[in-house]
């Protein structure tokens, strides 16, 4: 399977593993193994601890995966470097007023993401209690393997295997060229649709579960760019149209 | 998900994880981990080593795996314990000469024995050599995880989570249960979208392309009840504001 591509053939994802505060160098080292086995090469760690010879050990072959892994100090900072982000949670929700815990299969991500033209995150979080709930919101989609109940809570490593691996499956198959909507156009239109809530006096109280549940829906829909510009154009329309009628 | 079954109820293998020959008790903790994530418990141990404090550190809340894991001396044994063996493989082959290298993907294999009613092993061989030839051949089916050619060589705990992860997709395939819109208040949203586009005068040449890229939009992202209330309740206040204004 090749799913490189040196430019110009064909549209697939660029895709970040991200790994958020990890606490232990050997899953680390566990991540860049099964990431490399996956033809996957771009790693960001946020926060992690110095890598030792333990990473390295699990690494195997893939230590240039370390080497070339991109440092940053906050989580705030990955969204410079990816246009999409998808955090992942091994908890999940029956109740569907727990929006921001709707997640995907591995499977439904990576068929929705496989033919975009962009720069695609995935977050892994911390081992003891993975992404706080503010990182969660930022997100664009959730994505979780499907567990036992009984013992939901994956190695990390595993479950990086297992994204990849379905990732690496729909790369593989010929996807459709869909460039996808930036992250910046992404965060204007939330913003637009928070400004439509503040033109209709929208309970505050609510407000902000309902940007998320926005955030939330758009993001599992995975926009394409030409979805955003259309979307837009009404967005602007309708804003245009009610500001007149104000002033 | 629930794939357990307590009889009579639906017709699903019994799956039976075996690890020949493993080299590193660190490894096969990880698979017992693995295996109870995915709800699997039947662990087969050809020949392994002692199980010591390493092999229990990373099985975490498996333990019980590994404590009621069968070992046995050859791996003919494992014959007289299971009805059917898959041999996992990192080695694939282009010639089909060499047939008993010519293998199924995990997704593949997880089809075919989902509704086989009898005791289906997968065979993980050494962590340096994988399973002999000899073995391979005694073999149903050959599975090989499709990796990268550049590095084909997973952690075995990394291609047992990805193969039972295809086994518990495809043996727990049940819908969710999370209630979604339904066809008519999808519509109903859709006809508010029009009517916003009417009330702020939208090209009537691109109203009928808006309006399925909104359609499609929402029905890519599958849209819950409770998003549709939120949503709609928002599209609602728009167009009273809108209305109100216009009266």
């Amino acid at each position: 399977m090749n799913i490189s591509c040196d430019g110009g053939c064909c549209s697939i994802p660029e895709v970040y593993v991200v790994l958020v505060q990890p606490l232990y160098t050997g899953n680390v080292g566990s991540v860049a193994r099964a990431m490399l086995n996956f033809g996957f090469r771009n790693l960001i760690l946020v926060d992690p601890p110095p890598l030792d010879d333990e990473a390295y050990r699990m690494a195997k072959h893939a230590r240039d995966v370390l080497d070339n892994a991109l440092i940053l100090e906050r989580f705030e900072d990955v969204f410079h470097h990816v246009d999409y982000l998808a955090g992942t949670s091994g908890v999940d929700t029956k109740s569907d007023r727990k929006f921001n815990r709707i997640s995907l299969t591995p499977r439904e991500f990576a068929s929705r993401v496989s033919g975009f033209d962009g720069r695609v995150g995935i977050a892994f979080g911390r081992e003891n209690y993975g992404l706080y709930n503010h990182e969660l919101e930022r997100c664009d989609a959730l994505v979780k393997v499907p567990t036992s109940d009984e013992y939901p809570v994956m190695n990390v490593s595993h479950a990086v295997a297992v994204v990849l691996y379905e990732m690496s499956m729909a790369i593989g198959e010929e996807g459709e060229e869909r460039p996808l909507a930036t992250k910046e156009e992404f965060e204007l239109m939330v913003s637009r649709f928070e400004r439509l809530l503040d033109l209709v006096n929208y309970p505050s109280h609510k407000k902000k579960r309902t940007v998320v549940m926005f955030r939330r829906l758009l993001g599992r829909a995975v926009m394409t760019r030409w979805e955003y510009h259309a979307l837009m154009g009404v967005f602007s329309d309708i804003l245009r149209e009610m500001e007149s009628d104000d002033g």
